[in-house]
C-alpha cells in the first residue's frame, strides 16, 4: 500500500482503516517503522493515537538510530510477528540508511512474502521501490541531472514512487524521472490517496486524491544529447489518471478488466515473481 | 505566433523580436490590438515602448469597447495594412464579445490568410482556435463540469490553448478539457514561450519555456459515467513536451523530420487548408 503523505489520521481515516482490514481486522499484530524520522517519538504518537481510535490492539514502534540496531531480536520479533507493517514519513535516505540490506529489510520482505500488508507513506512510499527518488529538484519544467535515484527497499520493480503530488505539482519531477529513466514507469500520489498493490492480483486507489502515472517506454527523447540542466524534449509519454474507487483486477473473466494500454504498466507493477530485496 | 503571455518586454525580448522578423522587420506596419483589455491604454503604451526599443516605425493601435465600433474604417484600416497583428492580453471573453464574427475578425483572418504574421499573448493566445477556454477551474485533478468551451477566432483548427502553463501548473485544466472534448488536442504554453506556427511549413518553440501538448485521440475515460465534479479515470493521455529551441518542419527530406507518434499532432495544427472565421 503506496500512499501518497498527509492521510487522514483524524476524521475518515479511509486509507488507515482499509489498511488495517488488509492486516486482517484490528485483532491482528501491526508494527510502525518510524527509521525515516527524525522525530520519531511524535510520528509514532501520532499513529498510536490513530490505530487505538481504529480499535488496534496490538501496535509496536520500530525505530532505529543507526543501522547497527537492526540485528536486535527486540526490533525483529515485532516486525516478524507482524500482519501489517507501516513505514512513516521522514526521509526514504534516513530509512534505507538505516534498514538498506539489514536483518530489518530481510524481515520486512519476508513479511511482505507472507500475506502481510506493507504499507508506506510519504518518504515511506518512494522507499517502496528498487530504484527511489534520492533528491530531486521540482521545477516548472523537467531538466537534465534534476533528479538521483539510489536503491529502495525493492519490493516493487520497475517503478518510482513520488508523493504529495498534485499538492506539490510534481509532474516535472516525475518526467526529469522518465527522461533519464525510460526503462522505470514512474507513480505520482497525490496526498491521503494511496494506491494498493495486490501481488498478482490487481490494484485499487483509495482515499481522496488520484495516482498519476507516466510510462516512457515509447518516449522519444533527446535528454543524451543535453548538458544538465537543460529541458528535455519528450515526445509520446503515456500518461493515466486514476482518481480515488478505481479498481482493475488481474485475470479473464475480471469484474474490472484491464483497459488494453494501461496492460503493461499493470503487469509490471502487480507481478508477484520477485519479492526478496536486491 | 501563440505566446503563454508574460513575454519579456524589456531585457532579451526574445518573442518579441522574433515576432518583428516574422512581420517583415521593424519597417513593416504593426497593429496591436487590445480588445481583450480593461486598461488598454496602459496595455498598448508597454508594447508601444517595447516595439519602439525593437526600431519598429509604424504602430497602430487597434481598440474596440464595443462591437458596434468594428466596423469602423478608422480600426479596419491598420488591420488590413498590418504585416503584423498583436493581440494583447486581458480576456478572451472580451476580445470575442468585441470582435467575433465582426469586420475586425475578419480583416484579420484575411490579414493571416495573406501571410502576415498573428500573434496572440495571454488571452491573445486563448483566443486563436476555432473553441477557446471561456472559463476553467484549476483545480489539482482535472473534473467533469470544470470547463467551458466557446467559439474563438478560429486561427487555428482542432486545438484549445492555454497558457501560463507551467507557473499556473494548469496541466489538470488542459486534461479536464480533453476528458470532454477528446476530439480536441490541448496546448499549454508557459510564460515568456511562444509557439510559432507556420501553415503547411513547421512549427517551433521560442523563448525561455516549453509548450507541453496533449493527445486524447487514444484515450480511454468513465467520463460519461460521472457527476460533476468527479474526476475522470483518463488511461493513455499522450503527453509531448518541447522545450524552447525545438523545430519540426513538415514535408519529405526536412531538416527537421517530426517524430512518427507527434505527426498526426503536427498535421492538425499546420495544417493549412482552413484559415476564415466560421
Amino acid at each position: 500500500m503506496i500512499v501518497g503523505g498527509s492521510e487522514d489520521r483524524k476524521h475518515d481515516m479511509r486509507v488507515l482503516t482499509r489498511f488495517v482490514e488488509l492486516c486482517g481486522g484490528a485483532d491482528q499484530p501491526v508494527a510502525v517503522v518510524t527509521a525515516a524520522s527524525q522525530i520519531a517519538g511524535e510520528v509514532f504518537e501520532m499513529y498510536r493515537a490513530a490505530f487505538a481510535e481504529l480499535g488496534v490492539t496490538h501496535l509496536s514502534h520500530v525505530h532505529l538510530d543507526s543501522a547497527k540496531e537492526a540485528g536486535s531480536e527486540k526490533l525483529l520479533a515485532p516486525i516478524r510477528a507482524a500482519r501489517g507493517i507501516f513505514m512513516t514519513g521522514g526521509d526514504q535516505k534516513r530509512l534505507l540508511d538505516m534498514i538498506g540490506g539489514t536483518p530489518v529489510h530481510a524481515a520486512i520482505a519476508s513479511a511482505y512474502a507472507n500475506g502481510a500488508c506493507i504499507a508506506g507513506t510519504s518518504a515511506g512510499a518512494s522507499a517502496m521501490s528498487r530504484f527511489m527518488l534520492a533528491e530531486g529538484k521540482a521545477e516548472l519544467e523537467p531538466e537534465k541531472g534534476a533528479i538521483r535515484l539510489s536503491p529502495g527497499l525493492g519490493l516493487v520493480e520497475r517503478v518510482v514512487f513520488d508523493q504529495h503530488f498534485a499538492q506539490r505539482k510534481r509532474l516535472p519531477r516525475l518526467l526529469s524521472i522518465l527522461a533519464e529513466r525510460p526503462d522505470l514507469y514512474g507513480i505520482g500520489l497525490d496526498e491521503d490517496t494511496a494506491l494498493l498493490i495486490s501481488p498478482g492480483r490487481g490494484i485499487d486507489v483509495i482515499g481522496d486524491g488520484a495516482v498519476t502515472l507516466v510510462d516512457g517506454l515509447n518516449m522519444i527523447s533527446n535528454i543524451d544529447a543535453l548538458d544538465d540542466g537543460e529541458v528535455p524534449r519528450l515526445i509520446d509519454v503515456r500518461l493515466h489518471l486514476l482518481p480515488s474507487g478505481t479498481r482493475f483486477d488481474a485475470g479473464a473473466g475480471a469484474n474490472n478488466p484491464i483497459p488494453a494500454p494501461f496492460q503493461d504498466f499493470f503487469d509490471a507493477i502487480t507481478q508477484p515473481e520477485q519479492r526478496e530485496p536486491s
